[in-house]
């Protein structure tokens, strides 16, 4: 049970109080403690007990809120939601907050409703997190699988100029036909040198000989998320281009084999990152990969900075890349869940370098 | 010049500075000071003067940043964007926040890098957003007429036994198709008994004769949204149907009458709810229009709980509402441009009762 793992983590406080702003600043947390998949809950909050959650919500979400198993409490405006609050909270000493997705706004507003101490429990939240349940993964398993069949199909979707944003129609559309609710994120389509930009927004610069093909993109299922990266050469490939494909995929297959349960994240990304600086010094700008579920960046990762240790039921992106400014860029992105000897695989995408 | 506007709503602060986390946790006024439509900028940071704005970003953000106009400084890794931050700051008496938008946990960092005073500003930064310059307006023009253009299509793009997830991906490709970078929200499809639920999550339920279609649709253009709803019927409509319809369109043009500069939101509400409780006695259940702009919720709205003064040049969504659980519901929603004598309705889709 989810509660339960948070507080496995969490032991010295008597509850947890989840509160929403205003979209985004919605904390992904109340969607996983209370199971719902319909409904924004922008403004509600979410009272969460080692035996359960109860949540407190406006009306404009009631019937999205009584599809889940949480006791439910209504309010009309926001004087209301605070006094329903108070009420709830009367008599408890420690509150826990998740300080790393509450606003300071909902923390100046948390203070005046309780006279609790309020205890930031975020990293507590992130362990449970991290560790997917098998519902979880079964969700983050289908928008893999989705996704990997929109990679599969890239090749036949391109067209000599057409731009980026038009590939970027066909990838989503794609992929909401194959059953996702949406895309994760902004679908990143990068042609030519735009590919040196790990987060360049597509835009309409067109197809032309000669280009990287970079596509990053996502799908959502059931509030969960897939995250993956390919890249392409259209029409002919010089030397360097297929040289730092060939690179990454090396770089990519170094990671993937050092990783497993009990590993530090932070190693496997050295590995990868001195593997790729010894070919191109300075040019793989970001971190190895980062944890998915509910939200894309969800959680921790495989960095510099990264103190996490791999978990069997962890799912995390395996990214490396290289990017030169001015030519262009190749990522190659896979979703691997962590297990006891090693990772299972979920984006099972074609990643031989394609030149079509 | 935008900050500028900032600093008229508050001049009792030396500089500004909004701070990023995690996506979502992303403090939309990143994009408002500096004018960047390119990049996610997680962990960056802004420093907003009266005269201009530096910025602070991870290198991986480095050449998303300098497409813009602002000073900026990169950093590898959180503690060297932390000494970066510290040294910018030094001698600033007193800084200003966006607590709305500010995560709990980068208000601490704040804390520790500064002695300044930190004062909450994100009354002035909301108040500053809230009217819109010239190319925020050509923006949310340009991504309300795409919007208006796919709720056109809708009726040939309908078929029966679809889902609503098939209808969604059929809206999302038209937006794209016609220009837009992607959806400015998970699109919402409707159908039949699950047009009651005001944020219903699309889903594998298939048309049928007689369901109420509810489409709720954005589109974004350049880092701006639009945000539509319109309702049709499919096969043949009953009367309650028809008089719900009916009652909505009403409503709307009742505010939308209402409308314009100096009036204060809430009373449009306030006119819109009396009409619609007058037929329908509880059936409307939230705001009646929300900024939008950058966001989708976009500062303030009109509402019971809303102290907005309508000025000219803010953008609005109008959008009564009619619900009743287990049965159906029917929205029509607007975006229009505040003007001294009225509103500009920016988005022109058919609004007349379209039985398809």
């Amino acid at each position: 049970m989810r509660t339960k793992r948070i507080f496995e983590h969490a032991p010295e406080v008597d509850a947890i109080v989840l509160m929403n702003a205003t979209e985004p600043q919605v904390d992904m947390s109340f969607f996983y403690v209370t199971g719902l998949t319909s409904g924004l809950f922008e403004r509600c909050a979410a009272i969460v007990y080692p035996h359960g959650v109860e949540i407190v919500v406006s009306s404009l979400e009631e019937e999205s809120a009584r599809k889940g198993e949480c006791e439910v409490s209504v309010f009309a405006d926001k004087k209301e939601r605070d006094s329903i609050l108070r009420e709830k909270l009367k008599g408890l000493n420690s509150i826990g907050i998740n300080a790393d997705e509450m606003t300071y706004t909902s923390y100046l507003t948390l203070q005046k409703i309780t006279d609790a101490e309020i205890v930031d429990v975020s990293q507590a939240i992130r362990n449970a997190r991290l560790v997917k349940d098998a519902e979880e993964i079964q969700r983050t398993r289908k928008a893999c699988h989705i996704i990997s069949r929109v990679a599969d199909e890239i090749p036949n979707l391109v067209t000599e100029s057409m731009t980026e944003l038009e590939l970027a129609a066909e990838v989503v559309y794609s992929m909401q036909k194959k059953g996702a609710s949406g895309p994760s994120f902004p679908t990143l389509v990068c042609f030519g040198k735009n590919a040196s930009e790990p987060h360049h927004s597509s835009n309409d610069t067109p197809l032309q000989r000669g280009d990287f093909i970079l596509v990053d993109m996502g799908a959502s299922y059931n509030c969960y998320v897939s995250d993956i990266t390919r890249t392409y050469i259209f029409g002919e490939a010089d030397e360097k281009q297929i040289d730092m494909y060939e690179t990454v995929l090396k770089s990519q297959e170094i990671g993937l084999d050092a990783m497993k349960d009990g590993v530090d994240g932070k190693n496997v990304y050295m590995k990868v990152k001195k593997f790729l600086d010894g070919k191109y010094r300075g040019r793989f700008i970001h971190g190895l990969g980062h944890s998915i579920g509910l939200s894309v960046h969800d959680g921790e990762g495989m960095g510099n900075e990264s103190e996490t240790v791999l978990k069997e039921g962890m799912i995390l992106t395996v990214e490396p890349g290289l990017y030169i400014p001015g030519y262009g860029g190749v990522r190659i992105e896979d979703d691997v869940l962590i297990t006891k000897t090693g990772v299972d695989i979920l984006t099972d995408a074609k990643k031989e370098l394609q030149i079509i």
